[in-house]
């Protein structure tokens, strides 16, 4: 078995010392806020194990990675007839395109990018008793950690500069796929967008879907498949325009946000988490999406 | 370990007796002439022991299936160069749509939709000595057996009736992204597309790719990450816009051709071949698609 | 010169006898509600003769005809500076598209589409001092008729309703292309949908456009200029992806709107209004169309 | 009456003197040896005056222009039957663009697109007995002047360049809308495009358009509606995507050519042809485009 500490701690130091050319997300204000040297490595694995390196316990927003929570979480409960209402196909285009909803009669081309996961929160918003509360109580379930909370503050800076979600969610109402009142569904959306987790608890929370669909605590959280199935719409959809690369270059699934945070497992094996806020062009960390090729090539692993 | 053989049988009647709700391709005359009842499913694991059922030994045209072995043999000669031609990310578009390529200034998405393969053939054109010679030699030795061979007739129907792929060609040329002469390189890629094989000899050929890039007779045809690498595009983008369902619903690698054929692959493990003319609306092959999928679903076996 | 009176009296028999195919607009409420029988045309020339048939003085939902309005106050204050935040490109796509919005990074292809018409609104918005009023004493003005007023009803089921012009106005304020709050624009927007005209209120109100920029009451609205530059946009652009049909077959500028109202002019001579609710398949009024069609074929008038 | 000797004098200077900022068409090697500095101006009125100043005796290669004449011919003898097979609509896009034609089944925007004037070309084609000579004789009678000649050599260097009409041909050959061999309609196409005219032969060319379909010798080539409908066309989707910025600034049908010739006319009034070779960013003439501009403002001769 390789070192996984050696393995994390070369490569973050490798890292460091090179010039990270990306850029800090500031199009939602408080993410510019953030400091840009942060830079942390948290790997646990199925039996227990875990290595960390730099800031792996500063919480950060999670941003998009919270669409695979809403994902796993709307898949249990509703089965395959989510499937419905949002495809699972790769989309070729940035996360916040509408065109193709529009050619697409209203059905988001996978739940992963922001069409997607607005459709998703909103069959949450429908079924659940208090939206907000049970989907936390949910993340909190999945990672074993009480404490990961919503920041309220980026939530609100999200809605008041939000207007490409609005306007996408307005357009999923005019094809009658939002059964909610837009300011609800995005209420809800902001707000997942906004939990702030640390790299452990952000690999903690991805443990189930390393381990067969069983979370931290051993609580059977998603079926088998259903975690299979996460797994495989990661790989094909999780990094929007990227996620050939990604597949081609680190062959993992995973999901990354603009918050610089990036999580991507091995199944049977382990979860590795990387964060460092400056982002490269297409919208994912730029030293995230180095420390992860760096670390899956070194240790050879890959589903592939 | 499952009993192989007795899930394949069973999969293979099951699926004889459903109501067959696809259509045999037409748009090249020879394909329409086929026997749309034939059906044969085999597997090879890589200890060397192989499963069978149905029609798996007879020969048909592996079309598309024949994207992933030119992208094998120009990886293998031309390393990461290959990838300043054409790109690895899914389409979410059919199999010989022009728009992309107009939008993306000529270069494609990936290796595996039409216009990718294009421009891979233009690259074996370039470099082979005698392309379709060395190409047919390449195939051989891959699944080690001399007796594959192209149909020069179904190669001849393709040039007659192929002018969505003229129109390709033409406009990588007008963005110069072609460096052979038209013809040249169609009558090289309508060749390659005319390779016959039989559900026995895909499973062979495919063998590298499950077996970290070494073939049948223990040659090392592929790196082992040329391999994955190979594996991780068959996931992305080797069912066209099916690709993010065939990764959800079946979990393999794999690629699938307009005459039926589907091979897809567990790396350390197996390869797996399914042959039904009949096509679903998407070009895949109607019962093939179950058949891996009911497979997959038995054996628990996924990547993912 | 023509017998005016004959031939509408004539086109408006002939047509009242065929089958009508079109299909009354009901997705807004309160514009379902409509008597689909009700036909009528009216005819003014510039020597202040008038002839009428049919249900001329019945007031109807203007709907998009309102966009000619706000475009020519609008250009009237602000001149060319308008051209910096819309195009005057025809767009070939039906009118509440929004995918070119997309590509084109915010600037609308033209004022007579629903992204172009809501960003001339926020012109006003931001330039009235009280926009709803000031907009309609121009309409009145215009029309030389004060009884013209908005349909509270029918704003308020357009608000309700208004998914997509929602989503627009949104889109729009991403790319930082509406100035003012999207409530704002869009309660302006809805209300100037509304105006309920006569035929003949019409007619009157597109008298300028005829007439050098001089309206009904002589006074000169807009300049001589300005009144053709509206005529250009009007042809190019004034039947969305049926305004090439239009100028070919009619060969005249007009507007339509999906209250089944179209009103053209020949400068110079003469403006038409024909109103009849059914719409054919691209929301442009079934009968309106071929009474204008028959009429410019009748009397030879046409700018070509 | 307007002095239009005095009018296109001035123009003619005052642009002579500003700086030219377009750049000469190159992607035909052979018309990339035109001199840049070349500038004519010339008007024919349907009363038989001309005015002419500058370069207007130099035969120039009219490209695109010649769609004009082949839809005349095509329209002349198909009549509307022509229709069923290319549309009448603005594309919004630039002239070689393909997408459209793929969303659209293989049915030309409009006929002055490459895409449209190739399935023209292809009518002619099936038709014509000697298809190039006698459009060649049709132009000649338009223009009352047999010394207008196809330049083979810029036939030729189309020919071997023209990758992107191929592709378009192609295309049209796999929607099943283009009946004669691909080879075949281009040779037809790229000779059209090749014709040579001086400014005077141009515009008398386009007289038939101007005077009720009568040409020069009071022949009537068209009918006056065809005439009309041709102008209507002209109008929408003459220039690109920049049709619209010409009905608003000139406010006439016209037609341009990448040689850098423009002509447009006043029904019932004159024909004016301008050429300049240096084209702007749209493929327009820099010059040319101004000076048509300026003319209709200064006679403020606009059919709006």
């Amino acid at each position: 078995m390789p070192n996984f500490q050696q393995i994390i701690n070369r490569i973050h130091s490798d890292l460091k010392a090179t010039k990270n050319t990306g850029e800090v997300a500031d199009y939602i204000p408080e993410l510019g806020k953030v400091d840009g040297e942060k830079f942390g490595i948290y790997l646990n694995n199925i039996h227990g194990d875990n290595y960390e390196v730099g800031d792996t316990q500063v919480p950060f927003s999670i941003q998009s990675i919270s669409k695979v929570f809403t994902l796993a979480m709307a898949f249990a409960s509703q089965g395959n007839e989510l499937w419905k209402r949002v495809d699972v196909e790769p989309s070729g285009n940035p996360f916040n395109y509408l065109s193709l909803l529009e050619n697409e009669e209203g059905i988001p081309r996978n739940p992963l990018i922001n069409s997607g996961a607005i459709v998703v929160a909103d069959c949450l918003v429908s079924t659940l008793k208090n939206p907000k509360e049970d989907f936390l109580q949910f993340v909190r379930g999945l990672a074993g950690d009480d404490s990961i909370s919503y920041n309220l503050e980026v939530a609100e800076s999200e809605r008041k500069t939000g207007f490409r979600n609005y306007a996408i969610a307005n357009l999923l109402k005019s094809f009658d796929n939002l059964a909610n009142p837009v300011e609800d569904v995005l209420d809800f959306y902001f707000h997942q967008c906004s939990l702030e987790m640390t790299c452990e608890q952000l690999s903690n929370s991805f443990f189930a879907f390393a381990n067969h669909g069983k979370c931290m605590k051993n609580k059977q959280c998603l079926t088998e498949k259903q975690a299979k199935r996460i797994n495989a719409i990661m790989l094909t959809c999780g990094f929007y325009d990227e996620a050939g690369e990604f597949a081609f270059e680190v062959g993992l699934p995973g999901k990354s946000g603009v918050g610089g945070g990036i999580v991507a497992l091995l199944p049977n094996h382990y979860v590795i988490t990387a964060w460092s806020p400056p982002l490269n062009p297409k919208g994912n960390s730029y030293l995230g999406m180095q420390a992860l090729e760096q670390f899956t090539t070194e240790t050879k692993s890959s589903i592939f």
